[in-house]
């Protein structure tokens, strides 16, 4: 391939940029969005936590539930406690499911954070409210799919919800404003036998 | 489908959970990781972001360098700023190419960016070093990929290298531990004029 020359390289870009402006120009809508991430790769939740990170860093409230999270310590819970004022940070849950071993258990203690879910999102203090793994609940059927559309029809106008987990319901899925599937490409712990490690994992 | 009995539960679960535990015990190494995220899909920053917490959380020190983001106040930097004793934090671009439409300082600007992660992959000191976007840096062929495939090679055991941006290079992702690819399933930007928000988007 023939190397562009100087001028034409910025030719194409002044093109690219003027295409770029215009489709910014046509945004105006500024709502609070349903955000699903979703697939079997990496990524899910700690993308959820880099835009509370973004929230926050412009001043928002968020609240996050974590519902398979609990006791262990994690990077980011360290983190999102030194600024009480903006993040109430919940890890509710008690483990996967096959750490109980106990279906009502694990009914009880996702009922109990979907409570928390919700009480945040009737608040419109809260910018943005994140449902960590909520979809492995929906999964296993621990709380019903349809009370959870409920509440996100009848969410803030402005409030962000970011669902979390494998698996989404497709009915979620239809009704979410922006929907990201994690492939995995490449995986060490199946391929290399690494462990899970502080900072990456949690 | 039948229900399954409470017994059957719990009997399935021990079994999933001994499944769990042979994989984990299986897994015993300890590394640092060369990690990609790539995909057109929405999270490969916000996921980068989320390591930094859970990293710095633990008290590691973390580098990140931006290579296309620059002047913008960002949500992100605002926090990480709050931290300056375990992130250097360095948005070091001048916006996407189309903005700059000049070449010739684009490849300056990206040479400047990769000499400060090189500084900081050399120095162990750093548990982690994120190269946020520099994957379109290399589709530009503003760095020589040979020059970065040799840097994470010669990186010390320990440290984690993230890199994000669509398009990482094939050779990229033969030698990287973690490759998570971020795909778009449902857009509100494309589908329903929705503007960049504070928050989620920067």
């Amino acid at each position: 391939m023939r190397e562009r020359t100087e001028a034409e390289h910025a030719a194409k870009m002044r093109k690219r940029q003027a295409a770029h402006d215009k489709i910014v120009a046509a945004k105006t809508v500024e709502k609070g969005l349903v955000i699903v991430h979703t697939g079997t790769g990496k990524g899910k939740t700690t993308a959820a936590l880099g835009m509370v990170v973004r929230a926050i860093g412009h001043g928002q409230k968020v609240g996050v539930v974590q519902f398979v999270k609990g006791a262990m310590a994690t990077g980011e819970k360290a983190v999102f406690d030194r600024f009480p004022e903006l993040v109430e940070f919940k890890p509710m849950g008690e483990g996967f499911t096959w750490d109980t071993q106990d279906r009502a258990r694990d009914i009880d203690v996702a009922r109990t954070a979907w409570e928390e879910v919700k009480r945040m999102i009737a608040d419109p203090s809260y910018a943005m409210v994140v449902a960590d793994e909520l979809n492995i609940v929906l999964r296993y059927d621990y709380l019903p799919l349809d009370e959870v559309l409920a509440t996100l029809a009848a969410k803030p106008a402005m409030t962000h919800v970011v669902i979390t987990g494998r698996n989404a319901p497709q009915p979620l899925i239809d009704v979410a404003d922006l929907v990201t599937e994690m492939t995995l490409v490449k995986h060490p712990f199946r391929e290399q036998g690494v462990k899970a490690q502080a900072g990456v994992e949690f």
